[in-house]
């Protein structure tokens, strides 16, 4: 019997864990939840079925795992505990500073229905952190770097299409050459923020609007742009639609330490990722962890778990005989 | 209290943990296990005994993990199995293709006893291993690279000094940059041996040897040389130890897969070592993993293990919840 999923939000991570679903034959999808009416949301899978989303409760016995696919702002704070209460869960969650109190909210409401969830799925948290824990764990005494980009930031991007007169605009996150270089090659430097990254932006404006003054506003806004070196394209609708219309990001995490009876050797490990598509990657990742998820619980595994509590195989099709032959 | 750690074997290996351990201040070392006359061996751990190898068995409620430091060849076939009867034990064996019934023995033994066994724990196996299951779960549909180097081959650097006239050799394994330019661009080549990675020798000759010959034999040996383009050097034995004392090593695991409705968006996950030390990476890898050994064993979970069976978290010293404010 294949795993059954829902999926919970039907924008970019949705479509993403569709998407991502179709290429695990262990699963299947059966049904999208959304706030928009169902009949005007249409899915890709002949055999799901699209639902509002406050007919989701209805469907416990009929879902092995529900991937939440809400934003962390707003709908993840409220929907994971509410959801991990009825569901085996899956989300995203990415608002750093707000993961203890998340994981405190989904432990008790999972716990308490003898549910599992995973909470902070996706590449940063998810696969960074995991890289980040490894690779301090291995080499204690080093320091850790993580650079993101080139990529879209989309609360970049939505904060200069705040500004006034700004009729659509795309940023990119950077990391700097040279910084990178220096860490890889073993320096250890210490970094500000705007020695780490610059910050790209491509605007479209609107007819009439002052482009220096937009610049000028962009380049000096507290927290988003203040802090870094920051270049501003001014472009027309057709080039953002010709060029900007990809989600790609990505980034690298590296861990500079040392061994040995006077510390004498240095080691550099280096995971990093190059995505055409942030959403669909996370999605990937999310699918992943689903079928964790589904295993965790049918084993008796309960409560509120992150990727740190997770044993690899759990995220992998083949049993442990053959994960030992083909990849150990 | 501190996890309490042995060591059996002290070659580059067992000397790799001993310093590993005094990285990690949760973790001290008991004694050190080994085959010569332990009146000739020292080592740096004041408080840590040193002990012939016959008297390990005395040890059992004295240590919480032994560290096996012997070689893959003949040592941990036989040495794994036995003293995962008598202890929680970690090793490295690294024979890719004997894994499957190293575990067999290792488990049966390990659970028997009631005992905790983590096996082909290193880089490769070991945290190469980890990054091809996690990548390929994420992405399903794509494929994997793994190069080695630049970094001295043991094996290959034997196969060269057992050459009649040679008196002293290192071999290099360095990866082909072209390869892994076209793998990082998405290309997805299929590559040959050749193709992927070429071998550079340095050689000592005997006095009188005839060079010529020694270079026909290297290049043409069958399964160490012969698939291989192979660069020989010859230089002084001073010139040998000046500049090949060290055992660097390395390399790229890298899966690049698709996503998306049409698979229309590519993705690349690239995890890279630069060592120092090939033996003290290893060593802190191990150390890692004995961290785990210890908890898993405390928990109740018997029985053979590897990389893919345990949660990242049993790694690190630090709590779960200070895992997930610090690094999630």
């Amino acid at each position: 019997m294949r795993i059954r999923i829902g999926i919970l939000g039907y924008g970019n991570l949705g479509r993403g864990v569709e998407c991502a679903v179709r290429q695990n034959p262990d699963m299947e999808l059966r049904a999208v939840f959304t706030r928009r009416d169902p009949e005007n949301v249409k899915i890709l899978t002949d055999t799901a079925k699209v639902c509002h989303i406050d007919e989701a409760e209805n469907w416990q016995g009929e879902l092995d795992v529900l991937i939440l696919c809400g934003g962390s702002a707003s709908d993840l704070p409220v929907q994971t505990p509410k959801y991990a209460g009825l569901f085996n869960v899956v989300d995203s969650f990415d608002t750093h500073a707000r993961i203890p109190e998340h994981f405190a909210a989904v432990d008790a409401a999972a716990g308490k229905a003898g549910r599992t969830a995973v909470i902070s799925v996706g590449w940063d948290p998810g696969m960074f952190s995991l890289n980040r824990m490894y690779a301090g764990a291995i080499l204690p005494e080093g320091k850790d770097y993580t650079f993101w980009g080139r990529g879209v930031s989309q609360g970049h991007s939505d904060a200069v299409r705040r500004i006034k007169g700004v009729k659509d605009a795309r940023q990119y996150t950077i990391p700097v050459e040279t910084a990178l270089a220096s860490v890889r090659a073993g320096e250890n430097p210490d970094l500000t923020t705007r020695e780490k990254h610059t910050r790209e932006c491509f605007v479209v404006l609107e007819e009439g609007a002052d482009a220096a003054k937009v610049e000028e506003e962009i380049k000096t806004m507290p927290n988003y742009f203040a802090d870094y070196d920051t270049t501003v394209h001014f472009i027309s609708e057709e080039e953002m639609k010709r060029d900007h219309s990809r989600i790609p990001h990505g980034g690298f995490v590296l861990r500079s330490g040392v061994t040995g009876r006077e510390k004498e050797n240095h080691h550099l490990i280096e995971y990093s990722l190059k995505l055409d598509s942030n959403p669909e990657f996370t999605s990937s990742v999310l699918t992943a962890y689903a079928r964790a998820a589904y295993r965790l619980s049918a084993e008796g595994v309960h409560g509120c778990k992150t990727v740190f509590d997770i044993a690899p195989a759990y995220l992998s099709p083949k049993s442990g005989e053959e994960l030992r032959k083909t990849l150990l």
